[in-house]
């Protein structure tokens, strides 16, 4: 690892995108202005070698955009706007200076994508793993809580895009490696486990609608971010598995039921969960689908029973237990 | 390590203490509202277990107050007010439940002097040692800038309290452990590492003040501390040695010489360097004093020559090295 001033200065930005940024790396802490009507949205998320992440699975690149990525979803999942970033990375003595500098660039190239500066961090040594940290900073309007103690009885709930991608190729990842041979299906799901799309425009559609919702980023299973929307609104949350929107890539590949458990128990797929009163739903879909946005309706919210979420397979009414860990047959 | 959902509710704050927060944890992100005529001030550190601290050095209530103080004294040095932090943990398998709670407490004391509230974090498993990093988020008055590149030539240099404490408490750690036995005099240098004070009230006072000021926190030596204020504001930085304050207690156990030393190569004291205008550093020296803040000239800037800092000693000037390895003889 190089001298740690002079690796400051190669990933420090030469512009910054926000005009509300008064200064940027290189003091004792970056500085900037809210913008009138808005308030902050803070969040801060960790990725370990070898629990999260390996180089197997992923690239460099990836490592660095997945690590922005996961709190780019946690700031679309309240509606932001991404802003800024800062970034604390450990750096054990098995990585080279150009895997790193490869990694900030996978986490410039999606900044880019939002106008987010990168606006300070720190840089360690690690013993054995590489560790990175990530804080996001975004604005949201004043009168928006899209907070997850939002759902209401007779809500339906929703989800974007599909559920169960990312496990399914981090699986698939898992047997073959990065560098493994892999068919055109699975090439898809790969490639969504490697490089996940937070959904910001659809937060930002859901904020901007100006109706009650709750809603969660889909950064576990559906099972875990389910419970929480359930146990946070002091509702039950009714699930169908016929509704469950699948990849197509997903289905061609594997068996409903395995589908079902990669969407249930599986995680990173960075999509979001929400509720809104059915009556509000079709107006929302509508403006979703304009701006190529799929919603999907997977359930609804009844008042609170013995069990915050349930499955209906079939004819039958289960329970979906938070860690999801029951197997689908 | 318990279950992630009930160690966070073990953490979560009962309640806040910052009426502009809207949302603290338990959501995708915290949401708080930024105060009319305020700036945001953000920083990050992280603390790595066997780099940055051990369990023979620091008891688990020092090691969080420590990862929480770094952060506060980042904000210090941009003058402004703490409000808010985020905790990002990695704990590894040889760290017991009891202890992590330990450290939250720790950080929970040194946050309530300064009515700060934890608003998130993640919780995660780290296959070696503890890794600690905190966010902290202050707030500082529009027209304050505080900053490393205010520094001009005829302005004095000046610093808060005593410097080198704290390298050489860790010295006797180290050599000692925490459960070692300590002179009265060693005891107070080896608290001052365990528990160092972020220098809040100086830097509000400098934010206060409304003159050009440059200022820095002295987290490593104040060799490097004048580096980063000469090279942001291109100017050289003449530093005397017999102006250097050092703590009663430092001198009383070693020499003038070895405290010079923890002076310029230590770390971890806290205090802040900064420059101002040679005609209003005596007003600020009496408010400080008025404040029980102790002020200390210990050199000036001039224009920019060869070696961005010098150290007067005797009857000589000699470059002092950034990383201040030049041991004093």
């Amino acid at each position: 690892m190089k001298d740690e001033f002079e690796f400051i200065d190669s990933i420090k930005p030469e512009t910054y995108k926000q005009p509300s940024l008064h200064l940027g790396i290189g003091d004792d802490a970056a500085v900037y202005q809210s913008l009138k009507g808005m308030r902050e949205v803070v969040c801060l998320d960790t990725m370990i070698e070898g629990i999260h992440f390996t180089k197997d699975t992923l690239s460099a690149e990836q490592i660095g955009r997945k690590a922005l990525a996961i709190n780019i979803s946690d700031l679309a999942a309240m509606g932001a706007m991404p802003k800024f970033y800062l970034v604390s990375i450990a750096i054990p003595a098995t990585w080279r200076d150009e895997e790193v500098t490869l990694m900030y660039q996978g986490m410039n190239e999606l900044a880019n994508l939002y106008q987010m500066d990168l606006i300070g961090g720190d840089t360690v040594s690690a013993k054995e793993s590489l560790v990175l940290t990530v804080t996001a900073i975004g604005q949201v309007e004043e009168h928006v809580a899209l907070y997850r103690n939002q759902a209401r009885p007779g809500d339906i709930v929703f989800v974007t895009g599909s559920i169960g991608t990312s496990a399914a190729g981090l699986e698939l990842l898992l047997d073959r490696g990065r560098f493994g041979s892999f068919t055109d299906n699975e090439l898809e799901l790969v490639k969504i486990h490697q490089e996940p799309q937070p959904q910001i425009e659809a937060g930002r559609l859901f904020a901007r609608f100006g109706r009650r919702m709750s809603l969660n980023d889909i950064s576990d299973g559906l099972a875990s971010e389910a419970h929480e929307i359930a146990e946070a609104s002091g509702v039950s949350i009714y699930l169908k598995e016929n509704f469950i929107p699948f990849h197509s890539s997903l289905r061609k590949i594997t068996s409903f039921n395995k589908a079902l458990e990669y969407a249930c128990n599986g995680g990173e797929d960075f999509q979001l969960i929400g509720t809104i009163a059915e009556e509000d739903f079709g107006k929302l879909k509508d403006k979703a689908e304009a701006m190529g946005l799929q919603l999907t309706v997977i359930g609804e919210v009844r008042s609170q029973k013995a069990q915050p979420v349930y499955m209906e397979r079939g004819g039958t009414i289960e329970p979906l237990l938070k860690n999801g860990f029951n197997h689908f047959t």
